[in-house]
């Protein structure tokens, strides 16, 4: 039987099994479903067993564990190829906003629905389905193997520098493909060659030891909610620039060239404004709309939490008051260092009255650029234009991989993302869902990647 | 026996009692307490039958309810007295920053604590008991007396205002003494002659449909958590004053007689920020602090909420961001023209890129003011230095007690606070309490109180 005959025998199966995967809440962000991490680098494991893959372990780190494992009996004049993908997902609230329980996928029109169901569960899942096809059908893989799967992705990855260092000599290869990542849209392909790194952090201001009654004390003593709204005020102008000292000093000018390439992928304004809902394109002047999202800097608000926050009033002059920020970076930004401009510019702007702590955080990444015409993406290329009949776009992508910095940095290979899932697809958001028909085609992809390799 | 035997006998009793009220959770904010505001309208309708007041009814509002009862067998010379206090409590979260349940009252260190027990529970069950030990010993009171206790004073008696014009002539009265309130220290009685009025909202800032993955969207659509707090920053100055359009426009200059009287008070700015923790007095320029919160309008915020709120990061741009908002107010502001510049202010304000809706609070009290030399407060004034053995300091409050100007306009007389709470008591905070000695002297104040009208 061929691997193709395979796939589309066993295809009710991997949907089942994608079910079982997506169900379990391994939401790396909350302590409490560490245990649920675990379980899902467990299933991984036996998973990758079924397929034939061997070597494989649950690898400790600091936080959540890595699943590594590897068939390397294609021969010493075979490449060697090493596969990412991440088994830990995003936090499902709020909860009432989903259709379907985050936690219970459903197969509704031709979609599995549920949280991870394309970021990554699905995505991962391609290669594991492909690998087995190959080797249940021909006994052996045309290349080298290894797979590399982790458990913190979706937290920044913080211990793979530490743990792709230590293990350097088991994850090392000629090329890396990642399954994290995503195709432009169902009918046409890209290849994605860069990404914004990450910098996180929390700022923290305080004022009375308890949450103190407004009338008594309102007029006496400072706000730390309205002075963290003035600290956040002052970090962007009204224009979307970013304020905070020096952020911009690292970032390299856009080309003329790079804005070429950026104005050839279409991009449609309405559309964009409908997959989102927001009113208008906003942000930094000088700049289209997706050269702010793929080619410069940003700082976000990713949440706020302060004093009463309940239905009606509560006249309270709050203790404390929190916000998370995010920060996406571009070349030749550094994490390290835009982490302590915010620290600096938080303190430099800290009104009177109050104590503001500044937490850096552990999501942190450098950003990426893969050069034109390296030999995984080139590759890629080919086969995504077999497989969609259509050559893929040359994109860039807003959000960050970490870890795409870490394998380069450690083993000295740019990676390839080589993934099926889409951007509409609710990543990070309620009722996240994943195409069925694309997850059937990128099994077939990665079948025919290693073959061409 | 007299009444003065008749509460040493029973305190022991009326303690008893009080941890009863105190345990139900009469929450007014909370939707899902209503059923609870109504049990606690019904344990003190069944309190004041044992306790011999007459022609008690519950009576329904637009939102909680009312208890009102009456005593009028003094005879036709004797003034009849109003006297108020309110059943419902604040919402007691933070739970885990409290020492025992806020709902399972404990007595401590000759303290009761829980929520509710300063405010108001403890402070409007002693009329109670103060009137059943008259009744109880003397088989009359010596003036006529009727009862008017609300459920909805923590969220600013929206109701109160309808209710009161619709019988007006059930509590109609000579003088109206208000058991919500406070004494100024255990040592160190006050009559209050000013309170601070409430204005309340909330500001909701919209962006994009559902909180969006923040790499993918990231300078590419505007974040509602960052426009909210450039919002709240451009309604304040840094040096602390309103800086909301026409804010102090209504308000009465202090004269040199007011601020004299004003610093006739001790005021102990160590012991200030002792008691609250702050790390310095702050606010409007000009001013001392305790001109500042006795006597000077403020803006403060209540409560954010945004995005992720959980551990670690979540990075998200989230789709809204909400603060609540209240304003305490002096002379001559009101509530609605206070509401009115701050909607005219965050309109004008609403940065690019997102929709702010300004949600009027249903939390509103005009500023209250009593003329020196009123008739009930001269008479309070004599009964608190014989119980005490001090003159009692001529204050005014931070807080709101909007039911108070309510009963001005409808029936127009001043009420006078005669209540015996303080303001270390952790009211509207964790850990509330109430002294249990000030409890029973608290009785015998207002049995004198009725004794000598």
């Amino acid at each position: 039987m061929s691997w193709k005959d395979y796939l589309d025998r066993e295809q009710e199966r991997f949907v089942s099994e994608l079910i079982e995967f997506v169900s379990i809440p391994s939401v790396s962000a909350k302590p409490e479903n560490a245990p649920d991490v675990q379980r899902a680098a467990e299933w991984v494991a036996r998973r990758l067993a079924a397929a034939g893959v061997e070597h494989i372990d649950i690898l400790p780190t600091a936080g959540h564990p890595v699943v590594l494992g590897d068939w390397l009996h294609a021969g010493p004049d075979r490449p060697t190829v090493l596969v990412y993908g991440h088994f830990d997902v995003q936090p499902a609230e709020p909860f009432e906003l989903w259709s379907s329980p985050p936690f219970a996928p459903e197969v509704r029109d031709g979609k599995l629905w549920g949280r991870g169901a394309t970021d990554d569960k699905g995505g991962m899942f391609i290669p594991i389905v492909a690998i087995e096809a190959m080797l249940k059908t021909g006994g052996r893989l045309p290349v080298n193997l290894k797979v590399f799967f982790e458990g913190q992705e979706e937290i920044g990855s913080p211990d793979m520098p530490d743990f792709v260092a230590a293990h350097a000599d088991r994850l090392s290869a000629d090329m890396i493909f990642s399954a994290d990542g995503s195709q432009w849209a169902p009918d046409q392909p890209q290849i994605v060659e860069a990404l914004r790194g990450l910098a996180s952090c929390e700022i923290v201001v305080r004022g009375a030891r308890s949450d103190q009654h407004s009338g008594l004390h309102g007029g006496g003593i400072a706000n730390p909610a309205m002075a963290l709204a003035q600290i956040l005020a002052s970090m962007k102008a009204p224009d979307g620039t970013v304020a905070v000292e020096g952020f911009y000093d690292d970032v390299c000018p856009l080309t003329e060239a790079e804005r070429a390439f950026i104005a050839e992928v279409p991009f449609d304004p309405a559309a964009y404004l409908a997959e989102t809902g927001a009113l208008a394109e906003f942000g930094e002047p000088g700049y289209t709309t997706r050269e702010r999202l793929w080619a410069r800097p940003t700082l976000e608000v990713n949440g706020l939490t302060s004093g009463w926050q309940g239905a009606g009033t509560k006249t309270v002059l709050p203790a404390e008051a929190r916000a998370k920020i995010t920060c996406r970076l571009v070349a030749n930004q550094t994490p390290e260092r835009i982490v302590e401009l915010l620290r600096a510019h938080v303190e430099r702007h800290c009104p009177e009255g109050v104590a503001v702590e500044f937490q850096p955080g552990q999501a942190r990444g450098a950003p990426f650029l893969t050069p034109r015409g390296h030999n995984s993406s080139v590759i890629a290329a080919q086969v995504l234009e077999e497989v969609y009949g259509r050559k893929p776009y040359r994109t860039r992508a807003g959000g960050s991989i970490p870890v795409m910095t870490t394998l380069l940095e450690h083993l000295g290979v740019h990676a390839t993302m080589f993934a099926f899932g889409h951007d509409d697809e609710n990543m990070h958001a309620p009722d996240e869902f994943f195409r069925l028909d694309t997850f059937r085609r990128g099994q077939e992809a990665y079948c025919r990647l290693l073959e061409s390799l």
